[in-house]
């Protein structure tokens, strides 16, 4: 049983122990932050071994009541792989440690591909990443890019994707650290990072992307044109997108008609915190005009990288190395 | 001189009202509604000519203590020309008195193209509406759409365009009767009305537009992707936009980053309500690359079809025959 460390407990750090939990070939050794306050309750309240990622962390998690097993050597000492969830650029400086101490690491898309010198996303480069000692998870956005390009990808069917990116402003739990109300900001720069993001991944897609923030915090939205290598019918485009289990066909006349009813509709299946790691892709909306295509899709950004980094976990210790079992294996504990 | 009468005194029509009191080869008769409540003030405070559209509306006036000049009828009989600023399928219905008291009118674009049977865009068929009957002065987005594509279109450099649509909920005065909070709401077909609209005014643009409803009141947001005719540079595509003089080029180096800060500069400006008559056109944002050309702009929802309007009442009474002459007219009584 390969032994998991989790380091950094926030909006991703806490899905992905969780997720851990549930696998059968893979254990929770602990997780490890700075914080002492409500949010390491919930690691408590799982049962979770808590570990201090300094000695300054470690007096103040004491005293607040919480029971600290070490601090973050020790924890790395027990461990094969540490998944590190801390805040952008934190990882960077982590890493340092996890290499000093040999241990093979995974690191998030808000850090740089060279940290860790190889970028992640299942259902694309599985292969590549087995039993190497590195991968970064691309991000949410990027994530989705993968997806859903792999999937028309495989059918031969991608020549080339425009993307608008519409981004939520903030995550729901920091909304009263600052937002937008009542605005929308673009990003300064197109093409926005996502398009080279995703190519870190697979040099071969021919995708630009331009992004804006809207005043909300529910989730992304993307549209899409892409010029296919023919004149397809809009059933050979879904049966494409319908190739990956984690893209998720909705219907708009559904009544699933925005991010709040998707959200809603994911909070009613009882996922926690109503996580959707699936892309919601409509396939009412989606239209295919000669050798164009056109559709629009849903991201949560709290949750769509959890599974990719459980079958990342699984692709670097070499637990599983048919990419199918191990996405498979997720989904069904995912609930997905 | 021309005399005009405005029906309908809300968001545009107001606005309307004040831009021909500014102009001098026309005159504004009167102003028809049927609300009695602060609104009116508004042209009481101008000293406007009122007139009421209902003859229950006229007695509600009266009793909340405004002076009515009269009915819509009497209004209609001393102008040349109506501007119909009614809200959306009102006016249909209008038309028909128009029509039976021999009256020339305009339509906004909440109307059909067929209600005029011409479809107005000053920059783009100025000479196709001289003299003529009635035309329908496109939406907001539309106005803006064949602004920038006209530009392009000129220059020789368009080819196919694709454009992302971010509306704004409401209007800001409607902001208390609803709009959407927290989400994003997708506009259910793909391609979205705009495209077609466009192509009322210009049939030969290749111009395809998906639109999605955000959580803010101040402006639009849209994004495109063009194909070019040809590889060209960025100069070469900045002269293009430039030949308009609806276009205003901004900056984002110059701290214009978003909606917000462009509407606080026009507010600034001392434009009446901060209105944007421009499309705004970040030009270091746009991005050349090879025959692919992406921007972005913001469109006031409430003012770009001001000027425009203006123009249309020129060309349909045939005031001036040359609509470079008509447009710099405009520009230059408006603030442009």
């Amino acid at each position: 049983m390969k032994k998991i460390a989790v380091v950094g407990y926030g909006v991703i750090g806490k899905r992905v122990a969780d997720a851990i939990d549930k696998q059968h070939d893979m254990e929770l050794t602990g997780i490890c932050d700075i914080i002492s306050d409500w949010r390491i309750e919930n690691a408590v309240r799982k049962n979770y071994n808590i570990y201090s990622a300094t000695q300054e962390a470690e007096k103040e998690m004491k005293n607040a009541g919480f029971s600290v097993k070490g601090g973050m050597t020790e924890l790395l000492d027990q461990v094969d792989l540490v998944v590190d969830c801390t805040p952008k650029k934190v990882a960077a400086k982590n890493v340092e440690r996890y290499k000093s101490q040999g241990k093979k690491f995974i690191v998030q898309g808000g850090e740089k591909h060279e940290t860790a010198g190889h970028s992640f996303s299942a259902e694309n480069n599985y292969q590549t990443a087995l039993n190497i000692d590195a991968t970064r998870v691309v991000s949410c956005n990027t994530t989705s890019i993968l997806r859903t390009l792999t999937a028309l990808k495989r059918a031969n069917l991608l020549q080339s994707a425009r993307g608008t990116l519409l981004r939520r402003a903030t995550d729901p739990w920091e909304s009263h650290m600052g937002g937008i109300m009542n605005t929308m900001v673009p990003e300064k720069d197109i093409p926005s990072h996502q398009g080279p993001d995703a190519q870190s991944v697979d040099p071969e897609l021919d995708v630009i992307t331009a992004a804006v923030k809207v005043p909300e915090t529910l989730s992304h939205m993307h549209y899409w044109n892409v010029r296919l290598t023919k004149k397809a019918s809009k059933d050979e485009v879904l049966n494409a997108f319908k190739t990956s289990t984690r893209i998720k066909m909705i219907r708009y006349e559904q009544g699933l008609v925005s991010n709040n009813t998707i959200k809603e509709m994911f909070l009613d299946m009882g996922r926690p915190w109503g996580d959707m790691y699936e892309v919601a892709l409509w396939e009412d909306m989606l239209k295919v005009q000669g050798d164009e295509l056109f559709y629009a899709y849903v991201v949560d950004n709290q949750a769509i990288v959890i599974p990719e980094t459980i079958d990342a976990i699984r692709a670097l210790t070499g637990i599983i190395e048919d990419e199918h079992v191990s996405i498979l294996k997720t989904n069904r504990t995912l609930g997905i």
